[in-house]
């Protein structure tokens, strides 16, 4: 593309490294924003910038949240004995739209993937096992989607984990494999947590 | 949507007004930006402020430009005398892409949608009125989209402009009807400035 100007190439060329946007659409949300008043896009910008600046991961399951300790984390009623092991935030706001789940999380940041350069040092891995070693969690439940990355993850994490006494789950799949949590019906969702099936039993069936 | 972050439902606020953008793809992208190191976020939030703050339009032609002339109308080779009416930028570029058109542009940022609550006056109809009143101007190319806006558009300068001494045409249509220009190949589109036909036989067919 042959653009008139530096400035627009440049904002074209930041917001098309974004993922799935392309040049073409990238042009149409700037001068989109163009057509607008200025006042839209400091606000966008300001927002963007804010999160990225001042983002807080709760330091008990490293989730995003605006306090130190998360609002599931604080809750006097979740049961910090179960803990459900997800990927990120969106599998949080998936299972607790199920309303069916009343322990806590603990978030990775990511699954393993050595295509993308993500290793077991790059994901909250680490300060899982100590947890688990200090006592309070009775029951892990993987809750990572059944892809080869979630599976590489969640046997990693079991390695780590062998001859500790905590019973290991993982949700069990009324949800297709392959399917993304965050997509899936609420009903199904809830089930497979209710229903999660220990771990060692998964090993065999995949 | 739940979030556990006002600095993230925030963003996402933000970032899902943007077109064709819905608050799952928002989430999505604002995630991504938290996985990249900030300095990401720094140069996406300031190329779109600059573009916004320090956008120039070219005072002959309106388009996006560096400098109060753009490249083109300060170009001596181009011909003032033909002057292609376009709806944004990526006409422009589409129009540039085919290297058929010798002459200038005249951009009206937009067209002529009641729907949208776009009138003739948010649109730069009176400055191309002046500049054929001028007398540079010996023919105009209509190139807007084939949609009734775009007819409306066309129709409107047509009537601005009776008993004024410009030729007026528009574009052959190779391309179908209703096609956006910037997804027209570049054969079709270069033919179609070719072949322009004068404005008041394209009334006789629509
Ligand atoms: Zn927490
Ligand atoms: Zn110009």
């Amino acid at each position: 593309m042959d653009f008139s100007s530096k400035l627009l190439e440049n904002a074209v060329a930041e917001v098309s490294q974004l993922p799935g946007i392309g040049k073409r659409t990238a042009l149409r949300l700037v001068l989109h924003l163009l057509k607008q008043p200025k006042e839209r896009t400091t606000y966008l910008t300001a927002a963007i910038q804010a999160l990225r600046d001042d983002v807080v991961f709760c330091k008990k399951c490293h989730n995003i949240s605006d306090s130190e300790v998360c609002e599931i984390c604080a809750n006097p009623k979740r049961d910090r004995s179960v803990v459900c092991v997800v990927e990120d935030l969106r599998d949080v706001m998936a299972i607790e739209n199920t309303g069916q789940f009343q322990g806590t999380y603990h978030v990775l940041g990511g699954k393993i993937s050595p295509m993308e350069g993500i290793g077991p040092n790059d994901l909250n891995i680490r300060s899982l096992v100590q947890k688990v070693d200090e006592g309070e969690i009775q029951e892990l439940i993987f809750a990572l989607s059944a892809s080869m990355e979630g599976d590489t993850t969640n046997f990693y994490i079991y390695r780590q984990l062998q001859g500790k006494s905590v019973k290991l789950a993982t949700i069990a799949r009324g949800i297709s494999v392959g399917d993304e949590l965050e997509y899936a019906d609420e009903v199904t969702l809830g089930r497979s947590i209710v229903n999660r099936i220990p771990f060692e039993d998964s090993l065999k069936t995949s």
